[in-house]
């Protein structure tokens, strides 16, 4: 197979670094991943692909389940003691859902060198970064808040794939004592699996995915959750077209997950949520008063603001 | 091509039909379409395709469009003066706006012959059905109000294709009056081209389309209205994935079209809005209230019935 525009960008990118002398700086000799699922599991193929990684380290609850990840590669040893995966490590990626960022962090800190850049993958960033509070008293200079923008509807270590983060984003929400170092580190590791990162403060991240992910997912939920309640619920679901379907999609998503994103960005959601009432408030009055001019305008709104920025996708 | 199963199932159809002498009830001599776009265009050509019909007549306000209609075979001659163009027809097809059904009516009642079979493809129907009581003074026995549940992103004649009815459903809602024969009629046009026609009160389409189609068309315009509104818009909208794309797909859809559906299925639409903001505030309140366990409930009831209902697509 060619390789793709990522691909060699990341190339590229490794290629500069070799040039500045700082090869062994990009390298990372132990990763150790905690939840390999989709996304430690790809991200762990990724690098592996990329020839940046000595070692992987895979960890969690499961042994069966990290048994499969080393049989396919993914991983090249596990253990279900946390604190003894990351002796050695010199990255270690929290891939858990929000809500076991504490008891992972507090597992896993008596044996957590201090010279180890610690990240993670959670979908809500102010709430790790009070847990890391909570867990270690201060902040570690290592510590370096992440999440990768991606994902699919399939989850586990066997939907993982080398290329989930081509042309992805990744968001790193640094605090405000980590160590410029392990922010490069970070930034090196997703850059080299072909994402694009950026950087913003860990509120700002929470605000931006509420309005964008969560309160989406939590409509979604909602209507099914409605409609599911509805005494005619077989013959409304056997009316649904395509339109339904993809409105509908990520009502399939993992509901633990979720509820631990509602529960971990409470303030953001809320406030989008608010906001969105008081839109829909409005909409429903319109409707009511026979105001198609209100309704057209907000129609026409918001598919020029959809088609401009996701255009016929 | 080899034959899909839908293909042979109408080819079926008509042998039973072939074998049963009624052959000649089954044709059209003359359709007329008012509004020759991807619904009224898509019928046109698998009717063709099926060879059931011996003459299409396209209609509708603008002629360069009626005239690229031509070009392209879907229709064998066109009128923009309505009353004109149902003239000899023994079926004609309403594929206009709902909110354009009054007008359009009107403009044929003159020329309508007492035994023509009238039908529309508008997305409300009581609405409809009002608009003929209007119109006729009584509705003609020879009104059968239907809707073909189809569609895609795109709209106009260039976008239509024969196929669009495979497998799709289409609801016929005959009033007290129509008569057996004109819904038979109907029924049949539809099966000819691989739908799937079920029939129901058109008090209770509205209803289950409130559910399935007018609410979430309604929430997916909204929430872009409301993120395309705030100040980092640009920003919200360029780190939004692939479930955002999916679930707000339906904003995307022609404003004018839905102004007219919301204001044409005003008492269906506002009680299926009230049912959901209930449910949304009960939501909220759990968010608000760490209720992790309501949360988990509501997304584990949703996501069962999604994946029951939509399966993995």
């Amino acid at each position: 197979m060619a390789p793709d525009i990522k691909t060699l960008r990341s190339l590229r990118l490794r290629v500069e670094n070799d040039t500045t002398g700082q090869t062994s700086k990009q390298m990372i000799k132990q990763l150790t991943i905690i939840g390999v699922g989709l996304i430690g599991g790809s991200l762990a193929r990724a690098l592996r692909q990329a020839g940046v990684v000595d070692e992987i380290v895979g960890a969690g609850r499961d042994a069966a389940h990290l048994q499969r990840a080393q049989e396919l590669g993914v991983v090249d040893r596990y253990s279900t003691d946390l604190a003894a995966a990351v002796q050695g490590a010199d990255m270690v990626l929290l891939a858990v859902p929000v809500g076991a960022m504490a008891a992972v962090m507090q597992a896993i800190a008596p044996q957590l060198s201090s010279d180890a850049v610690l990240t993670d993958a959670g979908s809500t960033k102010a709430s790790v970064i009070a847990a890391a509070r909570e867990v270690f008293g201060t902040l570690p200079e290592g510590f370096v808040p992440g999440h990768p923008i991606a994902g699919t509807e399939n989850s586990g270590v066997e939907a993982s794939f080398a290329e989930l983060y081509h042309g992805r984003r990744v968001i790193l929400t640094p605090t405000g004592v980590s160590s410029e170092a392990a922010v490069a580190r970070v930034r090196d590791m997703w850059q080299t699996v072909g994402a694009e990162v950026t950087t913003m403060t860990a509120d700002h991240h929470d605000r931006v995915l509420a309005a964008t992910s969560h309160l989406p997912h939590l409509l979604a939920f909602s209507l099914v959750d409605t409609l599911a309640k509805m005494d005619d619920k077989q013959e409304i679901f056997a009316y649904a077209a395509g339109g339904f379907r993809d409105f509908t999609r990520i009502a399939s998503s993992d509901p633990q997950m979720w509820r631990d994103i509602c529960a971990h960005n409470e303030p953001a959601l809320l406030s989008m949520l608010d906001r969105f009432e008081a839109d829909m408030k409005r909409l429903r009055e319109a409707i009511a008063n026979d105001d198609g001019d209100y309704l057209l305008d907000v129609f026409a709104h918001a598919k020029a603001a959809r088609d401009n920025f996701c255009g016929n996708e």
